[in-house]
């Protein structure tokens, strides 16, 4: 019998999609960081929805502060946002917890919470919370709406051969503490979209080595990088940075003619941005594995 | 230290929802059966905000067909939307699994998720999968939006004494198999909504002594109900069907003025309609005690 574990999560989202009714007119594919949901010509903003959870003992541990895990719980959110060129706006948080859960342990994560949506924007409109039986792991749900402008909208589908790569930020060694308290992109990623369109846009959730397959992948698109221009997070070695997962920096394709513009005007002194290769055409390039996934070890 | 199973539910959401960002002007309180979003005054519709979670071990057995699963855990969202008189948009399902679940429980989970929103309306839009540790409980959160027609909005909090009350369908004995596969009252809660708009509606989820103080507790009354009007499920006692829970009826309040009207023309032949007591002045009534809590046994 086939589980989880044998077939990884990609496989496992195809296989479901085909099951369920799904909205005939996407504006964007099952796959990218977002749903993208048109409310209709006359409207000049698309919705964005997203869901995403943590789980204790696989995305934090039992002794992580709460407040550090309620932030990181919805910065996740809000770097897909940003990933589309959006904004957050409504939260729902979802809590499956063990009833020996400290009732201070919640509000903390609910603090942690507050201080991302303070900095970042967005409300919470609403919530569960559930009991899990004793011993089991806590899982904690977010969902929330977003906005983007329909201009602004980036998709992880759209590159072309030939473009450059860029990456945002530094690559690797998340574990060590940036996986708690990054930065989602937002401003970044809103200046890109009003400045310097990307062909196309996601967030390093899992690695580049998935993340930048995948995105090869959507765009039906080959890529090469170069290793020398990966910007490696000091102490790391490539393969971390290939590989570590939860940068929860920008990854995005620009024309390759735009490189240099896009350079001198990069206006985030504190945000490095580094070229790191470009799009091929579909079947060349190279190939790139590692990263991670929720069903393997 | 204080743990969820000490304060309970409700006592757990009046503390948290202090600590983070709300919307200033939002359509319905919190503790409504739904998140209420106004997209501007141009729109006739509303948004609906919801999530729902169900736990292996709590809301279903490990051996309960995935399939029943399925559709329990869209069909209570769907009953929360029905209770504001809406329907549902688009769903977001976060799963987290442990890793040794057949892949056929997860695609039967998701033919269950397709059977209700093939009969009652509304999309997957996105979901997330991820990994709980091996022998964790399986958790389904499903977040989903809806739409309301601005002037059929149903709130709970908004009741007045004197108010008649009343409930569709059998209350009581859902363990028995309604709690798998109950129908959400869309068709009903629209027609109610278009005909014989309720002062105030809900959905039965935790029984109907927690659920109608919670009604009466949001819109300040107090209430009297009639045992011997009570729609008992046959074979069930009235303490059950004050307190087991998963009902997913309606509850709701009409002008008493209106009650013989709405018995004479309540089109449901399959679904009875009983009046159940009413609403009384705050302070005033009687108090029930039951009811489903999801941090105490």
């Amino acid at each position: 019998m086939k589980t989880l574990r044998d077939i990884g999560e990609d496989a496992l989202i195809a296989r479901l999609v085909a099951l369920v009714p799904r909205d005939e007119n996407p504006a964007a594919a099952p796959g990218d960081d977002c749903a993208v949901i048109d409310p209709g010509a006359d409207s000049p903003t698309l919705l964005l929805l997203k869901t995403d959870a943590l789980v204790e003992r696989v995305h934090f541990l039992s002794d992580t502060p709460a407040r550090a895990v309620g932030w990181k719980s919805v910065a996740r959110v809000i770097s897909d946002f940003a990933a589309m060129g959006g904004r957050p706006s409504h939260f729902l948080i979802t809590l499956a917890l063990p009833p020996e859960t400290p009732v201070s342990w919640v509000e903390d994560l609910y603090r942690g919470i507050g201080d991302c949506l303070e900095k970042f924007g967005g409300f919470v409109a609403g919530g569960e919370t559930s009991r899990v039986p004793s011993g089991s792991a806590a899982v904690i749900s977010i969902a929330a709406t977003g906005s983007v402008h329909r201009e602004h909208l980036l998709l992880r589908s759209t590159a072309k051969p030939g473009d450059a790569l860029f990456a945002t930020g530094l690559l690797g060694g998340s574990i060590h503490g940036k996986h708690l308290n990054f930065t989602p992109r937002i401003e970044a990623a809103e200046w890109l979209a009003e400045h310097f369109k990307p062909t196309a846009m996601m967030d390093l959730s899992d690695g580049l080595a998935k993340d930048l397959t995948r995105m090869a992948a959507a765009s039906g698109c080959g890529f090469e990088i170069d290793e020398s221009k990966l910007p490696v997070t000091p102490g790391c070695t490539v393969a971390q940075a290939l590989g570590d997962g939860e940068d929860f920096e920008l990854l995005f394709a620009i024309k390759a003619s735009q490189s240099e513009n896009l350079l001198a005007a990069w206006p985030f002194r504190e945000l490095p941005l580094s070229q790191i290769g470009k799009m091929t055409a579909p079947g060349s390039g190279q190939s790139l594995t590692g990263g991670w996934d929720h069903f393997r070890p």
